[in-house]
C-alpha cells in the first residue's frame, strides 16, 4: 500500500520503518530533510511538501510537534485536505487538540476523506519497539480499515469514540501522570530529607499500593540525578495546557493538574524545558 | 516461640494465624475481647491486658489504630515497656509517628528491650496471604532476630535504618498514594465529562506510562460506585496527618500532599470517614 508520514522525528523514523519492513511504499515529508536520511536509504521516498505526500498515498499518518503545526498540516494552503485522494484515511499520530480533531473530522468527510485522531503513549523505545499504546477517535470503519496498519506501531490499540476521542484518552493519560509526578517526587524529598537511602524506600514502596510506572521507572532516574529527555518538559507542558483549556471548556475544576501545570512552567522558567520530566524533583530542592 | 500480640483486628487476626500455623505459642490481648474468639479456638491464649502479654512473652507485636494507642500500649500503666522481659523484642507493626517509634526505642534500649518499628503496606489481603511489605526500623541486630518471624508475615521485608525509619519510609508510601489518588480520580472525571467510556479509557491507559496500582484497582471500583472500605478514609487522612505534621517539622513544603489531605478531610466532614480512600471520586462529582 502507498503510505504517507509526515513528520518523521525519533518516534516518527521508527514508525516509518515498521512500514517499509511490511513491504510498504512509503512517502515521507519532514521539515528537517537530514532528519530523513537514514529513511531514504531504508527504502522510503522523500518529497518537498505535506501536498506531495497527500496526493501520493492512500492512507497518511502525521505525527509532528504542536496543534499549531497540525493545523499548518492538515489545513495550511499545501496541506493535506486540499490535496488528498478522495477516500484517503488520514491518521493523526500527534498528541494535539480535541476539537481540532473534531475540525479535521469535519473538514474531512465534507471531502469525502476519513480523518482519524491516534495520539500514542510509550515513548521512543514503545516506537522502536512497535509497542505503542494507541488511542483512536473517529468513524470505527475508517478505524477498522486503518487497524492493519496501527497493529505494525503498536499493541494496545483501543477504538475510544468520535473524532477527538483519541486525544481526549491521551489527555487522560496525562492527567494522571501530571499528579503522579508530584507525589513521586515529594515523597523523595520527604525520604532523603527524613535521612532515609532513597533507593532502599523504593524497594519498600515502587510494588505495593504506592507503585506506578513513574515511580520504578522515574524515581531512579532523579536519584541518579539523571535528567536526559525520555519525555521532554516543553512537550509535557504542551500536553498539559490542552488538557487544562479542555477541562475549563468542560467547566471542571482539575486542582492537580494545575498544581503540576504550574510546577513544570516555573521550571520552564529557569531554563529547563529540554530535560525530560523527572526533572520535577528540582523543582523541590 | 512465645510470642505475643496486641491489638487483633482485621490484619491482626491475619498474622496471629500465621505465627499459630508456624507453631509458635500466641499470647493475644486485644480490646474488644469478641474480636479474638477464632484465634482462640485455633489456639492463642487470650489475656487480659498488655502488661500479661509482656511478662509471657520474648516477642510481642502490636498493631492498634493511632498513635494514642501507640502509646498507651507501650507507655500506659498496664504497659508493654514497664513490663517486659528483660531482652524482649517489641515490634510495632502500627502505621504511627516516627518520633514516637524513636521514643519507644530509647525508652525500650535504657530498660535492656529492643524495639522496630515495623509498619506494612498491602492491606487485608497482604495480610491473609502473607505477601506484606514490611518497612523496619530501629537497630539491624534486632531486624535479624525478628526476621524468621516476620517472614511469616510479609515477603517484601525491608531493613530501612534506625528507630522512626520504618514509619518514615511508610509516610513515603502513603504521601505517593496520597497524591496518584488525585491524578486518578481527575482523569475519570475528565473521561465521563468528554463522552469517553471510562472502562475503555482504563484499557489504553492502565499499562502505560500513567499505569498505578491505584489506576488499575481502584479506577475500577469508582467507575462501578463500589466504595467499601480496602483502605479507610479516616485511617488515610491519620497517616497524611502524621506525614503532614512530620514534613513541616524537617521544613518541607509538600503541596500535593497537602492539597489531598484537605480534599479527604472535606469528605471526612460530609460523613464519608468509614467509606474506602477511592471515594475520593465523589469530592470531583
Amino acid at each position: 500500500m502507498k503510505v504517507g508520514f509526515i513528520g518523521t522525528g525519533v518516534m516518527g523514523s521508527s514508525l516509518v520503518k515498521h512500514l517499509l519492513t511490511a513491504g510498504h511504499d512509503v512517502i515521507i515529508y519532514t521539515r528537517t530533510a537530514k532528519k530523513a536520511e537514514s529513511l531514504v536509504q531504508a527504502g522510503a521516498k522523500l518529497v518537498e511538501s505535506p501536498k506531495e505526500v497527500a496526493r501520493a498515498a492512500e492512507t497518511i499518518f502525521t505525527m509532528v510537534g504542536y496543534p499549531s503545526d497540525v493545523e499548518e498540516v492538515y489545513f495550511g494552503d499545501n496541506g493535506i485536505l486540499e490535496n488528498a485522494q478522495q477516500g484517503a484515511v488520514l491518521v493523526d499520530l500527534t498528541t494535539s487538540k480535541p476539537n481540532l480533531a473534531k475540525r479535521i473530522f469535519e473538514e474531512a468527510a465534507s471531502k469525502g476523506l476519513k480523518a482519524l485522531d491516534a495520539p500514542v503513549s510509550g515513548g521512543d523505545i514503545g516506537a522502536q519497539k512497535g509497542t505503542l499504546s494507541i488511542m483512536v477517535g473517529g468513524a470505527e470503519p475508517h478505524f477498522q480499515a486503518v487497524l492493519p496498519l496501527l497493529e505494525l506501531m503498536g499493541e494496545n490499540i483501543v477504538y475510544q469514540g468520535p473524532a477527538g476521542s483519541g486525544q481526549h484518552t491521551k489527555m487522560c493519560n496525562q492527567i494522571n501522570i501530571a499528579t503522579n509526578m508530584i507525589g513521586v517526587c515529594e515523597s523523595l524529598v520527604y525520604a532523603k530529607k527524613a535521612g532515609l537511602d532513597p533507593e532502599q524506600v523504593l524497594r519498600s514502596i515502587s510494588s505495593g499500593a504506592a507503585g506506578s510506572w513513574s515511580l520504578s521507572n522515574l524515581a531512579p532516574r532523579m536519584i541518579a540525578e539523571d535528567f536526559a529527555p525520555g519525555f521532554y518538559i516543553k512537550h509535557f507542558i504542551k500536553d498539559m495546557k490542552i488538557a487544562a483549556e479542555e477541562a475549563e471548556l468542560m467547566g471542571l475544576d482539575l486542582p492537580g493538574l494545575r498544581l503540576s501545570l504550574g510546577m513544570y512552567e516555573k521550571l520552564a522558567e529557569q531554563g529547563y524545558s529540554e530535560n525530560g520530566t523527572q526533572a520535577l524533583i528540582k523543582h523541590f530542592e
